[in-house]
């Protein structure tokens, strides 16, 4: 079994957007919208910026109050969307309740959505559209199965889970490099005998340790994009129950150190692409 | 085995819409373009404007020669976007080589897209947005399961290619459904192994009587879109031999007589709806 490596697949990638910023001098902003008082997303955010800042991308984060409405959200992002000073934005999310996130995602210009939420994005992906910005999780998904040379064209990938700011773009990417794609999701009926024919198996759906030997193939690749606290034991946990599967796959993420750093590293790749198209 | 007779739903579908259409006397004009001489796409661009006419809807054919630029389709679509009485607008596929038709169906007003092909509308299908519109012809394949009352929720759905006009706006809407859902196309390993587990087998390639009982799952519902001349016969056939699996299916569409008709109908459908909409 490898351990597929996001701490060090995303400093490699970290290191060569700063070799490529300090090399021609680009200057890019990276501004974040972050809505509420929630500490889990303002902690997330500032790492965010921490990371952006370590390889010489500027940005605000712009806090709104949580009883902010739609509208007032929209109006930040479009004051952003028209500063020529913002090479790219994103809002983080969940956004407090009362507040329509589509809206909010369809209000950010797609040519400056760095982390790729725009729906619009997602239909440019499905169109083979190179200007098609990838989420942030998804791209760095696809990064990792590249670093490690993983052939995937023609395999069977499954999916569990169906949120659009992962699954929906993961499928789009992944049936574009010829993949054959699955969706399950809550509804799904006999799920581990889906999961347990994926050479290719993804899950997002936070639920820690929920998936065991039986829904997982022999040799598979397993990507774990759960990130969730494990009741049982108080520790940060993974959808898959690691132990039990670990002798079973070839490759698999851990968590933490898998999916979550190749997240940040790609919001940034994403943002230097943007200041590339400019 | 039950056939879902298109004829006889979509004809159903286009009496309620003429009933509507007449006990309102709704204004509703179709504009069709068609670019090129293609005598089949000019075949069935009549047929659309016939059949809209017999339910009271009105609208021009607007044809353009073949050596068009994309930027002349564009701008004649650019006129009907802002002609206030034109209600909704498609353009007949598949369009003379040169010529981008992603370009051209993003350019289409995506709340006048009668046929549901703009990109932006299959994303706001993938967000669950009411004012998504449909591609006809997967509104028309989902009216039809609806017709035969078939329970599609939980249910394995597989969809055997990956085009943007049927494949992915169907994918969205069976996802909607809570279908499991799998996209295969000319890459899948083991097609067969994956094809004979699906509840629902839908089939949109083009390949005449491609298909046969070993890729069909017994008591499946087979849809066929596909609509090709077979060399051996010259007749029209689907992708799937109908007479070497129907006495293993439990539902399975005709060819001719079975999603086409409903493609034509789901299509008024949804010009119906914008109308409602202004």
């Amino acid at each position: 079994m490898i351990i597929l490596d996001g701490k060090i697949t995303s400093q490699k990638i970290l290191e060569s957007l700063k070799q490529e910023i300090t090399g021609k001098n680009l200057q890019i902003n990276l501004d974040i919208v972050l809505v509420g008082d929630d500490p889990a997303s303002l902690k997330y955010v500032e790492l965010k910026q921490k990371v952006a800042d370590s390889i010489g991308i500027g940005g605000q984060i712009h806090k709104l109050s949580k009883d902010s409405t739609t509208n007032q959200v929209i109006s930040l992002i479009n004051k952003l969307n028209d500063d020529n000073s913002v090479t790219g934005l994103m809002v983080q999310l969940p956004l407090p309740t009362p507040i329509d996130t589509n809206k909010v995602l369809f209000s950010i210009k797609p040519s400056k959505d760095a982390d790729g939420l725009n729906p619009i994005n997602l239909a440019l992906l499905f169109q083979k559209e190179k200007i098609g910005i990838p989420s942030a999780t998804s791209l760095g998904i696809m990064k990792l199965l590249e670093e490690y040379k993983i052939d995937i064209s023609g395999k069977n990938a499954v999916i569990i889970g169906r949120s659009p700011d992962v699954s929906l773009p993961l499928f789009a990417q992944l049936m574009a490099k010829d993949c054959t794609v699955t969706i399950c999701h809550s509804y799904t009926q006999n799920l581990s005998q889906i999961t347990s024919q994926a050479d290719i198996l993804i899950s997002a759906i936070g639920k820690p340790k929920f998936l065991d030997a039986e829904f997982v193939k022999k040799n598979a690749v397993v990507i774990d994009v759960g990130y969730a606290t494990d009741p049982e034991t108080g520790k940060t946990s993974g959808d898959f129950n690691f132990e039990a599967i670990k002798e079973k796959v070839n490759y698999i993420t851990p968590v933490p150190g898998g999916v979550g750093p190749m997240t940040v590293a790609s919001l940034l790749f994403n943002t230097v692409e943007i200041s590339k198209r400019i």
